[in-house]
């Protein structure tokens, strides 16, 4: 509790309503309790401090809904907080799911929303799947690359169980999340195999420091372990959650960051047990 | 045009329709006139009349819509040919996704239908976006496995692009597609690393004769370069394709095979420019 408090209040400091700060807040504290130490609190309430210093968050914003059809939307957040916006993408895709079976909500222009986990098991109470993934940044080159040009790209899928705990995965297409080199560095730790390349892009696949100058690499390090796998899975995310809505790809990217939200309602699919 | 005429012979020989064998052909030579060796005549053509002589597919289905909303679909194939009820899936989808803005279809009790690719590119003249994937078989062992208990779960997205030839992926989650095993066995050559384990589920991490038993690794190798997250990403796709039609997962699936087909309406979501 006093760390929602706390939190919130640094969220309102920076001009949020105390609804988007609670809700901010629950991103943030979700990751810390599922042991996401990269994507809790400690790691990433100062990123986002920067950020509002900088002025790239709009603490209140009139995001709209752009463009709609029966099924899917597109909103443009007016640069919302990714931990407001990514929510509010998935709420309006849950919405969309009980009406038409499945919703897809794309956020063009949105921010940084956290672990993609959080918006994903929020389909979970409306027994309903939910899949979440989120394009930004350029940190990663592609197999056999020596520029960055393409981001992380993370996808979390979550779904109820008849019986067991729901399924929640959540992963970037990279070797390794972002925030773990971040937090390696913070640890003074060094770098695993298949993470990173060194600045010319070479793949690191020994234990060692974290150099200054790096890369990420795809899932798979190197083309024969099958990083070009998991290079196209990062492709396939940028165009799902960035191309589609006209935010294009890699450095010709219109926005910052952008997002895909998809609710699948089961009850539309079978009645028969899940798991 | 010999191989699609004699290709069709065959697949009407064991009771296919001429319609149901011209849309069979067709997956399989799309699958060789791109390269996908794996996938084309040569390598599936002996698969499949190896299981129309087991009886393992229905040369004449009675398929059906067993559960229907606006945006999606449930289709019982009736134990048909991948190669006819996955177009049949994906057809529906686009028709869906007109009228929606997304359309999903599941095929509960679906067969072998060859590249994944295949049907995700029907989606591109339509101006579409068509992602399309596939669970079926026991190959894999997870992370840190020593019994064979998922899929290799190909997945495959197309989109169409403003200037550009469209992006084609299309990958299983494993290290290696299934049939590049078989085609490395065809031709009495050895597995790479990353791609297989012994039988006991260690990690083969050099090149090696493929042994008598194996099992599949997922896409990159052993956890240290991420197979957690290859894992993931083929639960995921077991999640989406089988569990939530009530196919149920891994050894306890109920049927032979499960499909899910996307289709994007890009015009739903956005006007602007792709690539």
């Amino acid at each position: 509790a006093d760390v929602r408090t706390t939190v919130e209040a640094v969220f309102m400091h920076y001009g949020m309503s105390a609804e988007d700060a609670k809700q901010s807040t629950d991103v943030l504290v979700y990751a810390d309790l599922r042991g996401y130490d990269t994507h809790g609190v400690s790691n990433m309430l100062r990123v986002y401090v920067d950020f509002f210093d900088k002025g790239k968050i709009n603490p209140a914003p009139a995001w709209k809904v752009i463009r709609e059809s029966k099924a899917t939307a597109t909103i443009d957040s007016d640069t919302a907080h990714g931990g407001v916006i990514g929510p509010e993408g998935m709420r309006l895709a849950i919405q969309k799911a009980r009406d038409c079976g499945v919703g897809v909500v794309n956020i063009y222009n949105g921010g940084h929303y956290g672990a993609a986990a959080y918006t994903a098991a929020m389909a979970l109470k409306h027994d309903m799947i939910g899949v979440s993934m989120t394009v930004g940044g350029l940190e990663m080159t592609p197999t056999f690359g020596a520029g960055k040009l393409i981001g992380l790209n993370p996808i979390a899928i979550a779904t109820p169980a008849s019986k067991e705990a729901p399924f929640v995965f959540d992963a970037s297409m990279s070797g390794v999340a972002g925030n773990k080199i971040r937090i390696a560095n913070r640890l003074g730790r060094g770098t695993l195999p298949a993470w990173i390349s060194q600045a010319d892009g070479t793949p690191i696949m020994d234990e060692a420091p974290v150099p200054e100058d790096f890369m990420h690499l795809p899932l798979g390090g190197t083309r024969e372990i099958g990083s070009h796998k998991g290079y196209g899975l990062a492709m396939m995310i940028e165009v799902l959650g960035s191309v589609l809505s006209g935010a294009a790809a890699g450095p010709d990217r219109r926005v910052f960051q952008s997002q895909q939200m998809i609710a699948y309602d089961i009850s539309a699919f079978t009645d028969l047990e899940l798991f």
